[in-house]
C-alpha cells in the first residue's frame, strides 16, 4: 500500500500559525503516503528509501481550496464590475442552467479538472450545480485528477430564475438522495457534501430537510454566509424569526458539529454574534478575499476569527474569484487584511505572511484531517516548485523565496504534485 | 522611414475613459510607426501594405508603467510585511547601495531589462539609484529593449543611511549635471528625468537646485507624494513652512508645468489642497495600488483625481509592488477602488474595467504624447496576446476576453510587442 520515498530540496511549511519552518537542502520523508517529517539530515532509518532529488527546488505543502464553484470556471474574469446579486442573476445562474445538458457539463468540467490538476490545490471543497447527472460527471472527473475533494450537488428551490430552480423542497431532497445513492462507494478521493446554495435559494422546508439529511447520513454541509450587504438584508426578510444570518442556518440544523464541520464561505459581515455561532459549531470560514474585492462585497475580519478560535481556510471562490491560483489567493488575503487594518479598524492587525501561508495550507487542510503541513503524521501532500525564473542578486533564504513566490504566482511553475504520497502531476 | 504594415486580429482599445472599442477580426494599420486607426474593413488605401495575420489573437495598446524602480526588481516580493519607512531602511536602501559597484549594476539591470522587454510595458518611467555610472548602464540596457523610457538618476542628500547618501546638495547637483552631460545625444528611446527621491531624502537646497536645473535644461521631474501617514507627518516636520506635502514640491519648483509635467507616485493621502496643486501644474499621478496595499499605505482616491481633471496613470512601483505585470496592476487598481468605495466613502465610485484599462494604456501613455490608444495619429505601440489557454464554453466577445485577460495575467502570453511600429519582442 501507498508510496514510500524521500524528497530532497528546499523545504518550507508552517510549524504553527505564526511560524514557518524551513530547511535548505533538507529531506522530506513519505512512508505509505504519510509524512514522517522534514529533516536537515536524513535519519538513518529512512536511508534505504528511494530518493527523489529536487535540489534547488522549493517544496511546500499542498494547498486546500475551501470554496470553489466548478461550473463557473469557464467564465471567470467576466462581468466583474457587478455586485453579488446582479452578478448571480446576470452571469452565474444563466451559466449554471446549461449543466442540465450532460454533454455541456462533460466538456466544461474537463476544463476545470484539467486546470485544477495543474494548480497548487491538492484538496478542494467544490460546488457543482443542482443537476445530479452533471454533478456525478464532475465527481468522476475529479476522482481522476488525484486531488481529494468534497463535491456538492447544489440545492436551490427558490429565486433561481429561469432554468435554475428545483421544483420544490421535496424534489430537491429527493434529487439529493438519488445523487447520494448513485455515488455510494464509487470513489476513493471524492466525497459528497450537502450544499444548500444559500438562504435566499432555499426554502425553510428545504433547509430543514437538508439539516436532517446531514444528520442521518453523517454528511457535512457547505454554504455561503454574510457575503454582501444586500444579501444580508434579504436574508433578514426571508427568515425574520432569526436574529442573524448564521442563526438561520443554525435554526435549520445546517451549522454542523465539531466532527462534521460546516464550511461557510465569506463571512464578510459576520459580527460577534455570528462568530459565536461559528465557533460553537466548529465551523470553518472559507475566506475568499479575491471574490470579496471583485464583487465589492467588503473584507472579512479574518484576524477576529483567528482570535476567537474559529477555523479559517482560504477559498478561491471561482468565478467571483477570478483564478484558482492559491498563491494569488494568499497574496489577496494579505492585501485585504492590510486594507482592513488601515481603512476599517487599526485594532485588527493585518495578517503576516506566515499566517496567510498557514491559512492556505494547514488552516484549510485541517478540514481534511492531518493535512497541509510536513509535521509527522500528516498526509503527504506536497508541491515541488521551480522558482528559478525569479533572479536574485544574492542567495535568498528559503523563507524569502517562499514569500517572493506567493507574491509572483505567474513566475513560478509546479514541477511535481503529490497527494497522500501519490505523484498526481508532473510538468512536461 | 519606419515600419508600415497591417495587423489583423481581435482589437480592443479605449476610445475614451469609459468606452472600449473592439473589432472582432479587425485591422490595425501602422504607417511609419504611426497608427492610422483600427477598422472592421481594411480601407482600400492600405491594402497594399504587408499583412501580419494574427487572427484569433487579442490586440491591445502597449501599456505605460508610470513608476517603477529598476534596482529594486531583483528583490521584489520580499519583506512585504513592513510599512514604507521600515521597508526602505531594512530592504531598499541597503540593496540600492550595491549599485556603486558597476558590475553588480550590470548584472542586476540585465535581469530587469530582460523581464521588462517580455512584459506588457511599452513605455516606462524609471527610478535608477544615486549612482551615475550605474544609471548610464541602465539607460544603455533599456535603449536596447525597444521600450521607450524616462530614467532618473536619483538625488538624495539626507536620511539615506550608510552607503546611500550623497555628500551634499552641491555634490548631488554636480553628479546630476555630469550624468546629463555623459548621456547627451546618446539615446533614441531613453530620456533623462530629474529624480529627487522624495522630500525626506532631499535637503531644501537640493530641491531648489533641482527645480532650477529642470527649468534650465527643460527636463521633467518625478518623485513620490503622500504615500504613507508617517512619511506625510515627517515631511510636515522637515518643511514646516509648507501647508502640505505637495506645496513643499511646489515651493522648490518641482511640480512642473503642462508641457513638462511632473509625475508624483502614490498620492494616497492627497486632499483637495494637494489635488489643486497637482491639477494646476498639469502633473501626473502614478497610481500604485499594489504597492499601496503591500506596504499598508492605504488606497489613493483615483476617482476624485479623475473628476478633478488630474492626469492619472498606473505604476507597478516594483519592488513595493511585487510585479512588473501591468495586467495585474489593472486588476489591483480596480480591486483597490472597490474597497475604497465600500470601506471609506460610498460617494467615491469604484473604477469600472473600462476606466482601469484606460489608465494603464492612454492614461499613462499621454505622458509620452499620443500614446496608448489605436486612434488615428497615435504612436503604434501594440501587444499581440494569446489568451487561448483560458477555455470558454461559448464565443466570448472581444470585450469579455479583454476583461478575463486582465483578471488572469498568469494565463496570457505576449506573442509580439510593437513600439512605434518596431517589433521589439516575439515569443519564441
Amino acid at each position: 500500500m501507498g508510496n514510500s520515498f524521500v524528497i530532497k530540496g528546499d523545504i518550507a511549511y508552517n510549524k504553527a500559525l505564526k511560524e514557518i519552518q524551513t530547511y535548505k537542502d533538507g529531506y522530506l520523508v513519505c512512508v505509505d503516503g504519510i509524512c514522517k517529517g522534514a529533516f536537515q539530515k536524513l535519519p538513518e532509518e529512512y536511508k534505504s528509501l528511494p530518493l527523489k532529488d529536487y535540489t534547488g527546488k522549493l517544496i511546500v505543502p499542498g494547498m486546500t481550496d475551501l470554496h470553489v464553484h466548478a461550473p463557473q470556471y469557464t467564465f471567470r474574469g467576466i462581468g466583474m464590475d457587478l455586485e453579488l446579486l446582479d452578478w448571480l442573476n446576470q452571469h452565474t445562474f444563466p451559466e449554471e442552467a446549461h449543466y442540465s445538458d450532460i454533454e455541456y457539463a462533460k466538456k466544461a468540467y474537463a476544463y476545470f479538472s484539467h486546470d485544477l490538476m495543474r494548480s497548487f490545490t491538492t484538496r478542494a471543497v467544490v460546488f457543482a450545480t443542482m443537476h445530479t447527472e452533471a454533478t456525478i460527471e464532475l465527481m468522476d472527473q475529479l476522482e481522476k485528477t488525484g486531488v481529494i475533494s468534497y463535491v456538492g450537488r447544489v440545492n436551490m428551490d427558490r429565486n433561481g430564475g429561469e432554468g435554475l430552480q428545483e421544483e420544490s423542497a421535496e424534489a430537491s431532497l429527493k434529487g439529493t438522495l438519488e445523487w447520494l445513492e448513485a455515488i455510494e462507494g464509487k470513489y476513493e478521493r471524492t466525497m459528497p457534501i450537502i450544499t444548500p446554495r444559500f438562504i435566499p435559494s432555499c426554502s425553510d422546508e428545504l433547509m430543514k430537510g437538508l439539516g436532517k439529511l446531514s444528520e442521518e447520513k453523517k454528511l457535512r454541509i457547505q454554504s455561503h454566509l454574510s457575503e454582501n450587504k444586500s444579501e444580508v438584508a434579504w436574508v433578514k426578510e426571508l427568515v425574520p424569526e432569526s436574529d442573524c444570518y448564521a442563526r438561520a442556518y443554525e435554526m435549520f440544523d445546517n451549522m454542523g458539529t465539531e466532527d462534521r464541520p460546516t464550511i461557510m464561505a465569506h463571512c464578510v459581515y459576520s459580527d460577534e454574534r455570528e462568530m459565536e455561532i461559528l465557533k460553537k459549531h466548529g465551523a470553518y470560514v472559507a475566506h475568499c478575499s479575491d471574490s470579496n474585492m471583485n464583487l465589492t462585497s467588503g473584507i472579512a475580519p479574518v484576524r477576529k476569527f483567528l482570535e476567537a478560535g474559529i477555523n479559517v481556510g482560504i477559498g478561491t471562490d471561482v468565478a467571483a474569484g477570478s483564478s484558482m491560483n492559491m498563491l494569488k489567493a494568499i497574496l489577496n488575503a494579505i492585501q485585504a487584511s492590510k486594507m482592513y487594518y488601515r481603512l476599517v479598524d487599526e485594532n485588527v492587525k493585518q495578517l503576516s505572511f506566515e499566517e496567510a501561508f498557514y491559512l492556505a495550507t494547514e488552516g484549510g487542510g485541517k478540514y481534511f484531517g492531518k493535512v497541509g503541513s510536513f509535521k509527522e503524521g500528516y498526509d503527504f501532500d506536497a508541491l515541488v516548485l521551480d522558482d528559478s525564473a525569479m533572479y536574485s542578486m544574492r542567495e535568498l533564504s528559503v523563507r524569502e523565496r517562499l514569500e517572493r513566490t506567493c507574491y509572483n504566482d505567474a513566475d513560478v511553475y509546479i514541477l511535481h504534485k503529490f497527494v497522500q504520497g501519490n505523484n498526481v502531476f508532473d510538468r512536461k
